[in-house]
């Protein structure tokens, strides 16, 4: 039975997944997909638009992966009536931790692309992923001062993540990677439980 | 009058520093550079080893610029008898900034090339040189609390360059690029005001 379009569009999406968690977008080549799903370059052109369109997909539900990381650990913490913000902010930077080892080729790979997109041809709705991320760290704060002012409250969600994201994706440098994990949690936690007391006092 | 061995290798950085700095690791070919040094291929491997060896030697170059814009950061402050922590290191994030924005393409390209690198094969000489820009934040953080335990001092001033390394590097995703320092700027504020707040606190 042949498949339908959709199908077939899920199929490269799939295979590009699996490329990008593998060798990065060094390794999204139509030609590898074409052949992993028995179709011809030009269907994959039709179907998905460029490789940059599709590597925006994969990228897409890697931001969707890591927001459901996010929202579920928030779900965690609510279940478990755990109010204390700086353990719900170590939470969340752990959560993050966690799926970039997990993911870290593809994340790289995200990471790069993001540095080299320009912002006219990239798409609202893939804004819109990367607002919810920070809109994740914005509920948290939004109980301190910052709570008061929403565009304050916006650029120390902003800033809280990045800085979080520069230490996860950072620390590697000059490290030795066995410790790795063990270096990123110590500077995890004497970042965000400095800004939690710099909040409160 | 024909070059000794040591002037071709320096035109040899010099075209590779270049080519890094228009282009990225991407312009980095051993052919477009023994055409413009006006040798072969051979000798350019002889001169400085291979492209990663090249591109090393092109980012200690630029750890090296850094470190100089950091002490003369400081140099400046200690001159203007600014004692002031939050002052001092806004200011030394800012000549972060403002290292970022020159050397942008370079930049990135020396990220990529860490995260790519192994511990193994990264020499002494390279380690060294990131130490050494961690340790003009630890200095500066040495007169607080944290002063007391150099590991945790050393924990906290990674923390710190890494955290504003992530707003400076991670900004632009989903900002309109024209407005883009001034958000940098803002996200910046936040965060080193509360965190030397909280080390007061």
């Amino acid at each position: 039975m042949a498949l339908d379009k959709d199908d077939v569009k899920s199929r490269v999406i799939e295979i590009a997944t699996s490329l990008i968690a593998k060798h990065g977008s060094a390794g999204l080549q139509a030609r590898t997909i074409a052949k992993e799903a028995g179709i011809s370059v030009g269907s994959i052109y039709n179907l998905v638009g460029d490789m940059d369109a599709l590597h925006r997909i994969v990228n897409a539900q890697l931001l969707d992966e890591l927001g459901v990381a996010g929202t579920g650990t928030v779900a965690e913490l609510d279940k478990r009536g755990e109010t204390d913000l700086t353990t719900r902010l170590l939470e969340l930077s752990h959560a993050y931790l966690g799926f970039v080892t997990e993911n870290r080729t593809a994340w790289n790979a995200l990471l790069a692309f993001n540095r080299s997109a320009t912002v006219d041809e990239t798409p609202d709705w893939y804004f819109v992923r990367l607002e919810m991320l920070f809109d994740v760290i914005a509920d948290e704060l939004r109980a301190t001062e910052l709570g008061s002012d929403e565009q304050k409250l916006a650029i120390a969600a902003r800033a809280l993540w990045s800085a979080v994201h520069g230490i996860v994706t950072n620390a590697y440098v000059g490290e030795d990677k066995r410790q790795l994990v063990e270096t990123i949690r110590m500077q995890i936690d004497i970042l965000i439980r400095t800004f939690v007391r710099g909040l409160r006092a």
